[in-house]
C-alpha cells in the first residue's frame, strides 16, 4: 500500500506492505503557502510517486491510502481541512483519476486512522469499546464502538470541540464555539495559556511541562485547568460510550505519568454507576496515522469487513 | 414473538407477529414491593404464559424479547437495575431456562429497544447516524451510529447522566454524580424543581407544562434551565457523534414545539462546523419498547444482522 499522512507541515509518506511492515519512508514538505490548490497537486503528485517507486522495486501496489486533518464527507468523497486551505475539494476523485483504477484509493481522517493502527498493532489491541484520544495542536477522538471505529459520514469523534469550560473563563476557539476541550488542553493550549498568564513566550508544551516539572506555579495552574477539563471529557465519554480503554497519545503524552495518573484518579472519583476504563498511553506515537492509512487501505481493497 | 416491557411499575406485554402487527396486548403490575426476586418470577411466569397463550391461539413462538430499564451486562446476561431492585440478577439464564430451547430469548435496555423500534417503523426510519431521546421519569438515549444501535457491551447511552449543570446549581443526582442532565430535564425534574422552587406540590410535569402556557413565571424558569440543560446535551452529541436526525421522545415531547422549537433554536445558534441534524418528535410513544423487544427478538432468532 502507498500511505500518505498529509500535515499541514509535512507529508509523512510510506510504503507498507501486507504485514503492515513499512518497507519505506518519506517526508515531503506541505506547500500550504501556495494554497490549497498545491497541496492538492503535491499530494496527488506524492501518491503517483510513490506507486511509481514501488512498481520500480519489483512490488505490487494494491491501493493507496490517504489521511488528512479534516472533515472527510463520505458520500462526496470531499475535504474541509483549514490546516490544507481545502473547503469541499473533491479530493478522492482526483487521486483516484491520477493513480487509475487498479490502485483502490481510501480517504480517512488522520485521527480515525490512528486509532485503527492503535487497535491493529497498537495500545488498543483485543478492544471493541475503547478511545484514542491524541493531545497534539489540536485534539480530535477515534472512537470505536461495538467493534467498530466510528465514522458518522466523517463528521463524528470531535470531543476536542465539546464545551468543557464555563462561563467567564471559556475562550473562543478556532471553530468559532467557545469553551472547547482543545482551548484548554491541547499542547497549543498550554504553551498559549502560559504565555498569556506569564507574559513569557515559551516554546511549546514541552517547556510547559519542564516548567511544571520545576515546580512553576503558572505551569501548575495551566496544567491543572487542563486536566480538569480532560477529566470532565474522559467521565462523559465514558457515560456516553462505555469504553474499557482509552488510550491518549500525541505530544502531551510525553509527559507521562504527570499527565495519566491524574486523569486515572480523577475520572475514578467522578464515576458512580459507570464502568471504569483502563487509561493509558498510545503506543504507535508519530507513525499511527500513516499505518493506519495502509491498514484502511488494505482493508478497502482486500473487500467489505466481516464480523 | 412474545414481548414485554418490564417497567418498575408495570409490565407491558404483547405477542408481536413477523410484520410487527400486535395481536395481542395486556399489562400486568410489576411486584416491586415484593422484592427483587418476585419481580423476576413474575417476568418469567409473565414470558412463559404469553408463549402458552400463542400456542393455544395456534401461533408459533419463535423468540421472546425482554427490555428492562438498567444496565444489561451483554456478556454474563445479568441485569442491574435499581428501580427494579435487581443487581447483577441472571435475568437472562432464568428466562431461557423457563421457555426452553425453542424460544430465543433476547434481553434489552429499553431505551434502546425503544431506539430501535423507531429506527423500523418510526421517526428515525432510513438513518444511520441517529439519537432516540426519550424525557421520561429518567433520560436515557438509544445512539445509532453508521448504521447499528449503540451497546458498549449494554452500558452505552447514559447521556442523561452526564453532567450539564455546573458549580452551585448542579443537584445530587440518584446516581451519585451531581448536575446530571436527568436532574433538570427529566419529567420528574421539572415537576420536583417547580415544587422546591414554589412551595407548590404539582401533578407531573404536565401540570408544570399547563403553568408555563398560562404565562406562570416559575414553570418559565425551571422550563428555561431545562432547555439550556437540554440543547447543550444535543451539542454535544451532534460535536460527537454528527446524528443527522433526533427523536424526542417521552412525557415531555407531549409539549409538541413549545419544546421542539425552542432546542431546534438553540442547537442552530450554537453549532459552527458541525453537521445540522433535523429535531423531530418520537413517533411510536409507550408501544416504543415493547416493539422494540419483538424486533429485536425477532432479528435474532432470524440469524445474524447483515450489512
Amino acid at each position: 500500500m502507498v500511505a500518505v499522512d498529509l500535515g499541514g507541515t509535512r507529508m509523512k509518506c510510506g510504503l507498507v506492505a501486507a504485514d503492515g511492515a513499512v518497507v519505506h519512508r518519506e517526508t515531503r514538505a506541505t506547500p500550504r503557502e501556495a494554497g490549497g490548490r498545491a497541496v492538492l497537486d503535491a499530494l496527488v503528485d506524492t501518491v503517483v510517486e510513490l506507486g511509481q517507486k514501488a512498481a520500480a522495486d519489483g512490488h505490487r501496489v494494491r491501493a493507496a491510502g490517504v489521511v488528512v486533518p479534516g472533515i472527510i464527507d463520505a458520500h462526496q468523497g470531499t475535504v474541509s481541512a483549514e490546516n490544507l486551505l481545502w473547503v469541499n475539494t473533491p479530493v478522492l476523485a482526483e487521486l483516484q483519476a491520477a493513480v487509475g483504477p487498479d490502485q483502490q484509493v481510501t480517504l480517512a481522517h488522520d485521527v480515525r486512522a490512528g486509532g485503527y493502527a492503535e487497535v491493529r498493532v497498537g495500545a488498543l489491541r483485543g478492544t471493541t469499546n475503547s478511545l484514542f484520544l491524541p493531545l497534539g495542536t489540536g485534539i480530535a477522538a477515534a472512537m470505536v464502538v461495538d467493534g467498530s471505529l466510528v465514522s458518522g459520514d466523517g463528521y463524528a469523534g470531535e470531543l476536542g470541540h465539546t464545551r468543557f469550560v464555563q462561563g467567564e473563563a471559556a475562550e473562543l476557539c478556532a471553530c468559532g464555539q467557545r469553551g472547547c476541550l482543545e482551548t484548554v488542553a491541547s499542547a497549543a493550549a498550554l504553551a498559549r495559556r502560559y504565555g498569556a498568564r506569564t507574559g513569557e513566550v515559551v516554546d511549546g508544551a514541552r517547556e510547559v511541562l519542564e516548567l511544571l516539572a520545576a515546580g512553576d506555579p503558572d505551569a501548575a495552574a495551566v496544567w491543572d485547568e487542563a486536566l480538569t477539563a480532560l477529566v470532565d471529557a474522559l467521565v462523559l465519554y465514558t457515560t456516553l460510550v462505555a469504553p474499557t480503554r482509552i488510550a491518549i497519545g500525541g505530544g502531551l503524552v510525553g509527559a507521562g505519568e504527570t499527565l495519566l495518573a491524574p486523569l486515572r484518579e480523577g475520572v475514578h472519583e467522578r464515576l458512580t454507576f459507570q464502568r471504569e476504563p483502563e487509561i493509558v498511553a498510545a503506543e504507535l506515537g508519530e507513525e499511527a496515522g500513516c499505518l493506519g492509512a495502509a491498514f484502511m487501505a488494505w482493508d478497502v481493497a482486500a473487500g467489505p469487513a466481516h464480523d
